[in-house]
């Protein structure tokens, strides 16, 4: 068998029952909690005149903007924020909502705030590439997206790899091997990521992140949303078992999607020339903890972001038995209960500044 | 009853049978016959160092694109023209695609040349309305979208006004006040979209247009694409004396576009004081009246057009049977065939250059 990849996919469009614009509460609750951080690195970060410098307008992308509503809520702050420091009665704003053109940009399109006070654009592509012109974006937001791959490495589907995952989706109870792939498909993507952006922010502009990292000193198989994934793998193998779809799938399946460890998430951004790092600081979200006791609501949250990945590779007809099937195994864990050992991820919100190398 | 009017719709999304997309071929001889004269405004015409001045991005927006093929090969032209004309190596280009927030841009997207050489975004939006920041653009490109209003006007549908247009749902064989009221409204809205446009686009920046005009001299009922219009119309009249649907609703029904004399859209182009008119000329379209003469090319044609508007007034069940009837009404009338009397419109290439006021 030749190795596969697996490739990033764009969360559950439209407004239904499973779709990200309703399951999106968990992300929504960060950005709401990085709002004062980010507003205090707007206030006393960023020099509007110097990076707007001659012209009047002032430029903001939201990559991985999926299709609402937490990115609309990011961008106002945002807006808000740099309205509050500068004096320019003028100034006029451009807003790009990014995501990969699977995105349900006909949503987000409809749903776009009807008061809003900026011009706003779709940009469809992926992040971990270049979507704007040179030094031509003065604010980026990108709020969960950075977690996720473009692709999975391919030595999680070589057979004569020792990161081979066999029977496996992801890294919670794998072996090193596969969790040093997955790391280092991060890091490259990562940088990717920063390149694109070094050569479209403006030197002065400002770049927010909202990732979530795996807490300190826990090891990735006890970060609830790592082990949600294993327990969705044992599903599909169950089911494989049952003669409901061929193993050899669960074998070539592998989710596109990794939480780093804050020390490597730091070390990778540091070594990047073109940004210092003004902010990154951990969000106490005591919410998550709240919602995450619900299973209906975790699996559904999941279910927003996992079910395009899922359906591309196994097609549509396995996703109700699999869901259901999801929902059943999270009860019997005890995963959810208010004792559970499994920590969430801790969302991290890092604000770095383009330099002027 | 209260005046109503109908709001523009989007040319039908998708790639399927009625598509836009496979039912714009008409669209798309005019474009590329449109495109030497383009190249010769943008050789001629344009000052690429003023219009850019210390930036090196040439901006380029699509007006009214649909979901392509026929804008992803107006804006190349462009793109090409550009290039050959400027040395500048390092200039990248940024091209917004814009039209109704009901455009299907999630096809649009999709179908993005995979070796495009720009950075593509989507803008919805009316472009009756301002879309951009101010002095932003350095080429606008539109074609086939002037002509569609943004909304019918309400005499249209006023029991009590001279033009209320009863039993018909365009103007081809009704009083000049209906005809009136359509002209007055495409006035309105042109000096709406013009003005937008004064804003957007940096001085000496270029606008070229392809609008398609009624020969001169010809009544308008003697227009191709009016005359099947009021033929639609008829169809919708003989259904609702069958009881298919209420004679009200085609009463309350008129489709929202029309076809300038080219000195009335002459006149208001010159009325407006921030752009100078470069070239106006006529296209000479033989396909036009090739394709014209295959019944079901025409009725696929219209139907990519207007199934939105029929939809959302009349719902989705008299679809089917309404452009079947369609078909066999022209057929009947042999407006079709090789001797027919009824006339294309003339489609005019026009190009703007802002000026420095």
């Amino acid at each position: 068998m030749a190795s596969e990849t697996i490739s990033a996919q764009a969360m559950n469009g439209g407004d239904g029952q499973f779709s990200y614009a309703r399951n999106s509460e968990f992300q929504g609750r960060g950005v709401e909690t990085a709002k004062g951080l980010i507003n205090q690195a707007i206030s006393e970060e960023l020099d509007i005149k110097q990076v707007i410098s001659s012209s009047k307008i002032f430029v903001v992308a939201d990559l991985g903007c999926s299709v609402g509503p937490n990115t609309f809520y990011a961008v106002q702050n945002i807006i808000d924020s740099v309205k509050l420091k500068c004096s320019e009665k003028e100034l006029e704003f451009q807003v790009y909502f990014n995501d990969l053109v699977s995105n349900d940009f006909n949503t987000l399109f409809r749903s776009l705030p009807s008061d809003r006070q900026y011009y706003a654009s779709g940009a469809p592509g992926s992040f971990h590439k270049r979507l704007f012109p040179k030094a031509s974006l003065h604010f980026v937001h990108s709020s969960y997206g950075l977690q996720l791959l473009s692709s999975t490495p391919e030595e999680l589907t070589d057979k004569n790899s020792p990161a081979y995952n066999k029977g496996r989706i992801y890294y919670g109870r794998s072996r090193n091997e596969v969790v040093a792939a997955y790391s280092g498909e991060f890091s490259k993507e990562t940088e990717s990521f920063l390149d694109a952006r070094a050569q479209e922010i403006v030197s002065g502009g400002l770049m927010a992140l909202i990732v979530p990292c795996l807490p300190d000193g826990l090891p990735p198989g006890e970060c609830a949303v790592v082990a949600y994934a294993d327990l969705l793998g044992d599903c599909l193998m169950d089911m494989a078992k049952l003669g409901l779809l061929d193993e050899a799938q669960v074998d070539s399946f592998n989710l596109p999607s990794y939480f780093p460890i804050r020390q490597e998430l730091k070390t990778l951004l540091k070594r990047n020339p073109y940004f210092t790092i003004e902010r990154f600081e951990p969000l106490a979200l005591s919410a998550q903890r709240e919602l995450a006791i619900n299973i209906p609501t975790v699996v559904s949250h999941l279910r927003a972001v996992l079910e395009g990945l899922v359906k591309k590779h196994f097609g549509n007809d396995i996703i109700e038995d699999l869901f259901f099937r999801f929902s059943n195994k999270i009860e019997e864990s005890s995963m959810c209960s208010p004792s559970s050992i499994y920590k969430p991820p801790v969302e991290n919100v890092i604000v770095l500044k383009r330099t002027s190398i």
